[in-house]
């Protein structure tokens, strides 16, 4: 490294960490800011977003501009482009957000000692969190506002694609904090492009921020996962299995199979796999492969769903454990309850599971014996969304066993301390 | 590296995931043990404990040859060395964990939907937890004990000093194990002393640990903290301190203040500074100064406390924020709440810090702005503790923000999942 690149890297250091301690301070002030500051802040935040319309269409515009400029794929530039119907859904969840339950300071439990100890334990703000996403730009609202609600300071870092976008949303939300005297440094952009700062934030700022949550594709959360020295919110892979029981209902395996599958394909709680048990295979097996083809769905099988169909075609190995995020899905008959549950430990990501079936004992033993962050019986695996569980919101969802799995809402983005009092105790 | 050293290297990396495959799969097995299996495992080694008591005994014999052989401070051989009553005590520990209520399984929240879905949070087991600990060999048993109850499997890494003591213990607890149908690999030890296991474990088994534990000193946690690429659950130092506010009942403060410093000072809950209100200071800095010294303590002061006692040494600037550990305690006069909390957040810890007033305002003020792990009202910090906070036994204390929080025990060693229960749902 050069002597005037190695000055560079200092000065962005030195930035990030100026970030990081704004971020501390601004942490400091909004866990102790009232319920009703922060549900005015977002409920600001949100006439500020439509109050901006003309701005912020004209700033996404430029990077629409640039995205197609840059040869960006058509799917690409439509995660990036905004409308007046996506802004207003943007202003509509910071109000959304506005409206949900303050989770800081709820009481989690209490209980009594012997002693007379009145012992609770009481909900925190988990301090400053960091957001990596990608092309998005709503994400800059969404997760700042979830953060804010929590009680938390946010560093957000957007994609390069959606810069001039979120910026703009940004100078929405600092108006809306320094309206009712909440620091603008609540909520703070990277104010850079380059790739090192995301290696700073990861890697040398465990002391200025508590926890990341990337959001975005399986490269982006791969690398957080690798290189962060922080604690991490988040799911490589949503790779969901519907398991069709022998005492699964036809008809509501079908409608569920291809809800599970089809109603979006790219989103996490999209089913990849179907199994279908061999004892009802002969009748369920059929239909629900035509099902699925006929909405559109490419099916790759096992020998017995090929039988069933010329119109499947073969599973490579490869195909079992994968995340299609597309219309394809992959079919195998299974010999019973354990292996349906063997094949889902292999090749699952411990993301969200359904069972259909009409037998109860059967659907506990899956519910109780699969690990997966959400288990499901005669229901959808789409419903794995943090609005669906009635959360109002979701900043994503974890996969991990350390803090929050499955929806990570505003409750999910706090800690706990423990409240102890007393009447002079002393220990004995 | 020779090409000898390389294989060697290689060789004790595959021994510690094979040691990692085995706890997954161990893991799965308990996370599936039913109570009273758990509960009759935890009996039976704290009966096989007792019954081996001779060769615990010799074994500890060597260890405490070899340590004073060594060189070892008294202090650390103290640590090491068993006798009957801290055999029986450890024997006891393992039943007080039995008789604990199985926190797996439990439901921690549940509602339902519009739409008809039941949602259940349910308590489930974290996976593998890895203990790294000192000379101390009863920790053998108590982590042991806390991991099995809450359903994980455990690695566990005790100090070379206690390998023999540590051995003989776990012995007793592989038996106990089996005679009720568990895998031996529930509880494993590391078997062998070289220093790059430890590394091993910290740096390249995040997908066969979950968490790591670290129990020890400061240099021990520090260690863990830098190099682990796997979440810690832990504390660096407990820099307690115990607030004397303006309203504080003087026979109060004086109770407490000998009891959070003195009952037990090398333990993380001794406070290590005590602030005295300026507006109280004339009526009780002198008293509060000569109790701490009459009960045998060194009195290290500001500027106000070394004029109420010729035998208060002045403070070093380093000795605020110190963790002596100690018979010593530093005292400052601070200029009300709102300078106690500017010095506590400054030079805390975030573990355990205490309020001594009859102002209930100022109390809550103290309880709802300091963000320690434990905050503490007109009580000694030295309940800093689990066993204390009714859990029965905990595996340590933890101060960061992520999972649990304080004391952890058998319910903060297990996470989540949902349970979905449907009628057939799909989602629009």
């Amino acid at each position: 490294m050069s002597s005037a690149q190695q000055n560079l890297s200092e000065t962005l250091r030195e930035r990030m960490f100026e970030l990081g301690r704004a971020a501390r301070e601004a942490a400091a002030v909004l866990a102790r800011a009232s319920s009703a500051t922060k549900r005015h802040v977002l409920e600001a935040a949100a006439r500020e977003v439509r109050a901006a319309r003309t701005e912020v269409l004209a700033a996404n515009a430029e990077d629409v501009a640039a995205a197609k400029a840059a040869g960006l794929s058509s799917a690409m530039v439509d995660r990036l482009a905004l409308d007046d119907k996506r802004l207003e859904a943007t202003a509509a969840g910071l109000e959304t957000v506005a409206r949900l339950d303050d989770p800081v300071g709820q009481v989690i439990a209490e209980w009594e000692r012997p002693n007379g100890l009145k012992i609770s334990r009481v909900r925190v703000p988990l301090g400053v969190i960091g957001i990596i996403y990608e092309s998005r730009p709503n994400v800059t609202a969404d997760a700042a506002a979830l953060c804010l609600k929590s009680g938390n300071a946010a560093i957000l870092r957007g994609g390069s694609e959606s810069a001039r976008s979120s910026a703009a949303i940004h100078a929405c939300l600092c108006r809306a904090l320094v309206q009712h005297g909440l620091p603008e440094t609540s909520v703070q952009m990277v104010p850079t492009q380059d790739r090192e700062a995301v290696g700073i934030l990861l890697r040398d700022m465990a002391s200025y921020v508590d926890v990341i949550v990337p959001r975005g594709g399986k490269g982006l959360v791969a690398r957080v996962q690798q290189d962060a020295r922080v604690p991490v919110m988040s799911h490589l892979e949503g790779i969901c299995h519907t398991y069709v029981h022998a005492a699964a209902d036809l008809a509501m395996a079908r409608r569920i199979a291809v809800n599970a599958k089809m109603r979006r394909t790219g989103i996490c709680g999209a089913t990849e796999a179907i199994l279908i048990d061999r004892a009802c295979a002969a009748t369920h097996l059929k239909p629900i492969v035509a099902d699925l083809i006929a909405a559109g769905c490419e099916v790759r099988g096992d020998g017995q769903t090929r039988s069933s169909d010329t119109r499947v075609r073969a599973a490579a190995d490869s195909d079992w454990g994968k995340e299609f995020l597309d219309a394809i899905v992959a079919i195998r008959v299974v010999d019973g309850l354990d292996d349906a549950l063997a094949h889902i430990r292999r090749y699952g990501s411990a993301h969200t599971d359904a069972i259909i079936t009409n037998d109860a004992a059967a659907a506990e033993r899956f519910l109780n014996e699969l690990d997966s962050a959400i288990v499901l019986h005669n229901a959808s695996t789409q419903f794995a969304d943090g609005g669906e569980f009635g959360m109002g919101a979701e900043i994503g969802i974890a996969t991990g066993k350390i803090h929050a799995r499955g929806p990570v809402g505003a409750a999910e983005l706090t800690s706990y301390k423990y409240v102890v009092r007393g009447t002079g105790q002393i220990r004995p």
